[in-house]
């Protein structure tokens, strides 16, 4: 079960921009309270859909009385032209929620879109392509939803569910590894595995002999990414970060490395063009 | 002055997200709480800068004690390898809020860098560039300022502070602009302005009978256009929206078009490249 | 469509300060969880009834199951003994309630009967009578709409969606107006109507002269005020302020002024008397 | 010590309806953010002066960096022109607070100088004069004060810190004094006395009897009062509610009744006019 | 009627504490969203039940499709083995509340079965037997109830609804008890009664003379109680706190005093085991 | 670093509890405004001392000014009688934080004592003796910490920070290990490890090959854990839970079970004794 509160806290920070404190002076002026009305949810590209919950909690958080009616589910790929979902209900109520609820299920789904496409750089391959933490302030959870909606894996949520003892970490320790390793051992729970950003093959080997679980390539080229597999024998899981291009991805999937890490993913996405068509019911 | 507690809940959001309720396990078990750090925020590529006051912010959230001593400031050119800022302050909360705070700044800088591109474009003319709804939730304050930073103007803010009276309001009223026109004037308080979105030559002969302030004209071809310029003849603001590309945007400029609205300096704006290297201090 | 949740928190507070941390122990300690009453709101004094969202709102924070019917509508005028709504549900929840419902009603249909006394003497004209910011905290639309509800009009809501450039702002310009239109309409988004207050002739023609749409006459004799509607000559809207009687309003509707502004519509309203009988259901 | 977070929590509804999600826009577009401002408090009538908390807290709010210097105390007298307190900071800060700082000490010194008026009346005589729950939501803790700076005295804060058992309550109990006063005893914790309305002498009789240490006088005439008064002969305390006049508390006072209580005191006070006159530093 | 918003702000804490930012994992991976469940609460020792209200809204919280059938009511006495509660609903809310739901029940049964051994041990005395504010933080309301549902009394609730003047408030006054209970008197309203801490018979005698309506005998020996009896003669009523042992309860109740508060009752109760078995619904 | 807001929500939970809306009447009726004063926290049995963190923050929440100067660190071990901490500040504050500081550090020093005890059986094994998640709601933080400083280990934080695969888990897919082993690792991201519940040696075996992590046993005999330790033979870690007393914990270190899970470490430890001991400052 998902922790209660985030996509909710979102909405309200959402509206409580758009509608400020006096609301949405047009339609209360134009619009009888009355008024029913109906709608579709139309894609005007391609795309890979993500985000039913959050298009379904944008018209719910205005009015419990908006019906919406999802046509496709999450992860699922749809053509030009596809219609999404129908919405019915207060008119108003479709008229304040159609911009918030588009500008989330755009990014969403835009996330979902770019996935795919990397997914089917790496389809059949072991390769595991995961996301980052690089996404929009508030929007984590819809997000690493999204690119698990395109097919490809997450890493950690945050910073509260892994180890990842990066540079600026070990700097901290004057660079002694062994011991960053051990100190987090000690001082963390049982569950959680330890990961080590590494920048070179004499890092990587003191990650395993230290006990690491997990180590992440920084930066490092083709030819040493070779070598660090030879070295790695097996021993360790390896996870490649730092621009990868998609064709690099297969590369490295043949190599035998086990994730690549894509920041692109989230903050590169390109939102999809979405439109949603509103009437009043006849 | 500004709104108080937005971009306190932006934040908050994006932390809670980040740390859960277990917060930073690497860095508790790793850092010593008393190590303090500093580094620079530097540019990786050529940008507009705009987000000083949320990359402040996101460090004073974590953290009272941290330094940041902003190095740009708001709508400044900055080339490649352009130190933006110094931070300096306890190591745990440097390592914290380092991600948090680039999430903001490579967004928001993102928005300025590409605005101000097409205000080049529009440079010397009257045309005023102006902004749309289409932020990510959370954050239209910082994106509508960002494109002021990047030289261009706004639209209006939210739903509450312009009547914008859509096809859709219409279709509510039978398509009656004249109707709609004196409802809004008669609904609502006489500070605000009152605009029309038409589709046609008649809409804006409608729009200008009814006494409208302004006319969007949605999606019209550059014929229409220039038709739609000679008849409202300087009697109502003309604003143009849809499909506009930069190149479009001097023709539009040279016609005497009062305003064109791009939907794309908010949601299609890429994230630029910032790093943060931090170190323990010696 | 209204923004969410100020009403509820100004329920919130209201029944914060009235239950503390360990509720209404009489009602706890004497009436029996499952008893149900029922009871009249009854008008002990002729007025113009305003609030029945926020009333509805009362019994509904307190328990869902709470029945109320209205039995008259915002806007509506009511003689001595009128009853204006029926409640029904849980005793406890009716006790309760009682208070903070009548506290919030008592005053916004206090403002609407005032209002509609003061829109008798404008009633044929074409003044607009309107409110000013002169509200009790929490309670700004609740008032704002209890002055439409009594027949006038509003001015702005709060700072956000109206220009209106004070003397005080002036003077942080050097009292140059045409300097601060001209800063104002560069700033701000083209959807906002700009309006100065000014004190004297001269005044008033540089602010035609600046372009500004509004001009508020601040504490102006008749006479000024004559000569004013003569320099203004229709080309700019003008409002009046300031110590404004009902019997000056009939002079001032006659010489063509615009609006006049009255913050004793939201001051120094009187609460009406109001009761409400419960009894528990038979 | 005051509970946190009410005041706090009203000044965040007030500024939000009053900022929205914009903000001042004539402010931000017109002072710049740098200048520094001035003003004073100034009393326009004689007045009795409370509030100077909420005075201080509206400033606060806004900006930390405004310094505030109190020249009069609550509960202290000041005639017409009197100059109550210094105000100095950053301009912006200044212009956005004046109208939620005036709008909370105008109603609370206007609470405290009805209160003195009363007050006044029953001057050296051992009469309390009491207020009641007829307050403005959110403005509870800020009305009572009021009254005590007045000179007067206060009744229960709320339901939670005293036992009184009304008509309604009675009615649930088929009006048995006895048996409710029984139940209020085992029901709830022995540091709250216990109350009970009654509107004849039977009732109070019954009281009496039932151990109650408080009887509320619910709309009696005079006659009856001084009835009341020979029965209870000094084996309870005595309250008048209901209709009373200024000059009747002088009577009430001699006959020896141990308080009554005003709804007046909070729910019809007249706001006193204050203003605040600002300037740049020079 | 009780404040709402506590044991709702309780849950909150409790589940943010538990599902983090990411949520419950293992369920979400491994529990179908559409699974249906059900289980039973089962005592595993005899116990006097208390939380039905905390139970229910447990699993409210997660779910509000969970159906909790109540088998035994607060104040209840189950033997080993029992059934309490039959919960039927989605199988992953079902999982996500368990943890919290018996958190919460374990302890407040605890204190309502410590309370109920307690009681027996005054059975058919006059003697109260109260607790004190040394609750768990977040668990003053649950806490006091399941006092009352063991069959003892409570002292005030908190700070804000009874007088209890201590020997830190007497020595702030130079251990002046008339002055106190004066000040007191005049203060605060006239519904709170005033209790005042002793700690010899001269102090005891001092605060009948000022006219305190309780005393509280801190810490005194079973001698001096009983001349402290003797002192009082009737004239207020008398707390004993302070190191009270269950077989002294019954000699103090012997003598007459009036109440004894017990801190144990609400710091020191044993959790009590209780188990929730689910499976799913077939 | 840690979350932000937690410790802030359970003293704020706490404080309305405690204050709820009208305060600490008999400090504000007695206690002059600005009467300083200070005090001795005091350990009235030997400790080991956990909270100071809480403590600081209690005081701070009621007046910045209060000053506390900890005489102890969290971990540290004092004997009866000892000075932990000295506070000194308005005497209003102390009086009003003093029950909510005690009632929070008397709860974190009696989990790190009991804790500590625990430790001093298994001193020198390298047997880890972890907590579980039953921890009073709103304590985990402060409960989980306590029991490190008792010099113990925590298990996972909450549902979000590791795969705990329970009996309850496995019976929504039949039982099946292997399945439910897949699922997690598929579903989940790679930084986190699985436990999985079994309840005797064939689950152990299946665990084993569908490559968990971690068994916990559950419920299990002497004689069956130690043919479990055999038949895992180092290849998996072994957790045992259930029904641990302190004896059977130098056993089953012994024989090299790697973590023990009690519960009692946090639900059933004694809260300590301690004092605060106020004066006004001289």
């Amino acid at each position: 079960m998902r922790p209660q509160g985030f996509l909710e806290r979102l909405l309200q920070l959402a509206y409580d921009e758009d509608l400020g404190a006096a609301g949405d002076v047009t339609t209360m002026a134009l619009v009888p309270e009355h008024l029913l009305g109906e709608g579709e949810l139309v894609a005007k590209e391609a795309l890979v859909f993500s985000g039913a919950e959050a298009f379904l909690a944008a018209f719910a958080y205005v009015d419990k009385r908006v019906e919406v009616q999802m046509l496709v589910s999450d992860a699922q790929r749809c053509g030009v032209g596809a219609c999404l979902a129908r919405v019915r209900g207060p008119m108003r109520a479709l008229l304040v929620a159609e911009r918030t609820a588009l500008n989330l299920v755009q990014r969403t789904s835009g996330i979902a879109t770019f996935s795919a496409k990397v997914r089917e750089a790496v389809e059949g391959t072991k390769l595991r392509v995961v996301d980052t933490r690089k996404t929009s302030p508030g929007l984590r959870m819809l997000s690493k939803q999204a690119v698990r909606h395109g097919g490809l894996h997450n890493h950690r949520f945050g910073l509260f569910d892994g180890i990842l003892i990066k540079d600026n970490h070990l700097a901290a320790l004057g660079g002694n590894i062994r011991e960053a390793v051990a100190r987090a051992k000690q001082a963390t729970h049982g569950l959680l595995k330890i990961e080590v950003e590494v920048s070179n093959l004499q890092g990587l080997q003191e990650a395993i002999a230290a006990g690491a679980d997990v180590v992440m390539l920084d930066n490092m080229g083709d030819e040493e990414i070779e070598r660090a597999i030879a070295v790695a024998a097996g021993r360790i899981l390896l996870e490649v970060s730092g621009q990868v291009s998609v064709e690099r991805l297969s590369r490295l999937a043949a190599w035998g490395v086990d994730w690549v890490s894509m920041g692109a993913l989230t903050h590169s996405a390109r939102a999809v063009d979405l439109s949603l068509n509103l009437r009043p019911t006849p």
